[in-house]
């Protein structure tokens, strides 16, 4: 078997949720909402099914998905993106990611990764022969360290993996980072792949910038976005990247040699989604932003120090007030047999040094369900 | 720009498909049926739609799915799969391809692949560094050739991808081939990939052998199934990987990679097929084959020299007698735009030297479909 993959561990994901299951645990681990997104979009699914357009749809994806992807671009963004040349619909984000990275890099060549970093980054790079060069990000500030990313961009540098909001900490790049990546990608002729999954999860007036709107950049990113991140339907696994024609044309092949392509009814239930007006988007925000809150407010009376958190899905705790055990992965075991809740170590995103006494609590969850986590832990602690 | 995929053509099966549309010409290129599959499937994918389910399911599929896999292989062929060890869903079976090679194959390992191929299966096996051999069947007998393919194996042989029934041949393997198979793969200690995705489109009374139910062969198989061929749903793009435990576990871990998951509505609603009674499996290869009957027919009135089809969607076709230009991607063209036919071009499907003279046509179509398609060609001629 690929010696590569039978040392890498099942994702960390899917062994907190089959522990939450075994313990009957809170699942506040894996990131997904525990309520379904839109019920017109779900309905815009099912309906779908039932017009005879259950066979192949086009390589990149159906012509709605395309125009609405590109539409949603402008709308958000001011990005003009070529529905027709500049759009690959994905079977998720996650073949997404691999495809991008499968279409820009030969092997040998540089990919610069940020720790801590999700779980398919590093394997990913090195299935396809990648070089990863990996700059870390540590708590409590998560400030680029600009020296150090410098350092490690090089001549054989490809490409960057960006991802803002950042999964797990809720980073949000400022324009100021930005600015300072797009220089070294213009310096040193790299793209760069930028998971933006959590696009439209950004709080507290935050605002999410797409690195491809900085001058130069447009040519230079491959930007990928996620249905079931922006329409709260995580198991559906529809994708979009966008990026400059010359380059999307290797993506599509890429996602030719994966995939293929992705359930028709899926993607016209989503360009119905990305259709929506502005008020689905702030409220998607809003709503999470104050199941955060409730989180946070509940986290930090029973004694767990909380990270901000500007976006996506997750915020961070340090629990070294409350347990002397700095192995958060430790921790995360103690935690979900003893106080019935699941978390996810934050060295669980880390291949270097692992970071201690930091675990990630996804807060996209009903306001009971939070509710009875702050429960099991304030009695714990 | 990945300079592999940068040099590979679109999938020939998106050329065609666009060139039919533009020529308004009858599509019997790319395989997909006209008419979508049961009613009833989709009323079952549809109502799963409803019912909160539309987060992610496991990594390695929805259970009722699993286990309606596991089923079909213990009645249809004996097997004993454990659904819970034995059993990875994908999103499609372009990606169980794609993660049965990643889960076997390091770089430089070999792979024996069988011209005509399918057009994923080169740059997969190039794309994750592997070596492939080519060993060629040829018409009009495709008769597998026992030395070459012996002499295809060395040391470091790690796999066979093999499909049967073949596309784009319609040949079926028999269990002589089968074993002369399964002998090198002992002897050699390697391993097969098998892409059975017309498992149940096989006619004439044949039977399709998998070959994992040869002795010896149930540790060193993976076998490829696809809901969208074994239901007419070939948008859907669920597929599925069987084999043994410790190796299905390496799958699990390329398919994390790749997509992680497929959507639980679709994979709920195949489970709801798996289970359909012998009828709706005997009757999907009977109207298979009737169509094959009717094309066939039709076409060698209007001239064509017709191969024959043992099983899958496609029949080859001999057009020495109608056309002197024996370069079949040039007459496809011509085809297109002046008979209003598309067809693919059996070269195609060959990486070395070009078979000449040969047209693959689809018959998954509707019989309206098929008879104008067979009055373009008999007018054109
Ligand atoms: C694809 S399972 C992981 C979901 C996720 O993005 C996370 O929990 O970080
Ligand atoms: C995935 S598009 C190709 C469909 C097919 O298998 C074929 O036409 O050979």
């Amino acid at each position: 078997a690929n010696s590569l993959l039978a040392n890498t561990g099942t994702t960390i994901f899917t062994v907190m949720s089959a522990l939450a299951l075994r313990h009957q645990a809170i699942n506040l681990g894996q990131g997904f909402p525990d309520t379904d997104g839109p019920a017109d979009i779900v309905a815009a699914a099912a309906a779908a099914l039932q017009d005879g357009r259950n066979q192949y749809p086009p390589l990149t994806g159906v012509p709605e998905l395309r125009q609405a992807v590109a539409a949603a671009n402008a709308r958000f963004y001011g990005l003009d993106i070529d529905p027709d040349r500049e759009v690959v619909v994905t079977s998720g984000a996650t073949e997404a990611i691999t495809a991008s990275l499968m279409a820009l890099i030969d092997p040998g060549d540089e990919v610069v990764l940020i720790e801590p970093l999700y779980d398919t980054y590093l394997p990913v790079v090195k299935l396809l022969g990648g070089v990863p060069k990996l700059v870390r990000l540590a708590p409590p500030a998560w400030e680029l360290p600009r020296a150090e990313l410098a350092a490690a961009f090089t001549p054989r540098t490809k490409a960057i993996l960006l991802n803002s909001p950042m999964n797990p900490i809720g980073k949000v790049f400022s324009a100021e980072e930005l600015g300072f990546i797009a220089g070294l990608l213009q310096q040193h002729d790299a793209y760069a792949v930028c998971d933006e999954v959590y696009e439209h999860l950004v709080f507290d007036g935050l605002s999410h910038i797409p690195l491809m709107t900085l001058p130069g950049m447009r040519e230079r990113c491959l930007r990928i976005g996620s249905a079931g991140k922006t329409f709260s339907l995580t198991g559906w696994k529809v994708g979009y990247v966008t990026g400059p024609a010359a380059l999307m044309g290797v993506v599509a092949k890429a996602h030719q040699n994966l995939t293929f392509t992705t359930a028709p009814n899926l993607q016209r239930a989503v360009a119905v989604g990305l259709a929506k007006d502005d008020s689905y988007f702030r409220g998607l925000s809003a709503d999470l932003q104050a199941q955060r809150d409730h989180l946070v407010a509940g986290l930090t009376a029973a004694g767990f120090k909380m990270l901000p958190s500007g976006g996506s899905y997750f915020v961070l705790a340090d629990y070294a007030a409350l347990d002397s055990d700095g192995d958060d992965a430790a921790f995360c075991m103690k935690l979900a047999e003893q106080a019935g809740v699941v978390a996810i170590p934050l060295s669980a995103f880390y291949a270097g040094e692992k970071p201690r006494h930091h675990v990630r609590f996804a807060f996209c969850k009903q306001t009971a369900v939070l509710d009875e986590a702050i429960a099991r832990l304030t009695r714990y602690f």
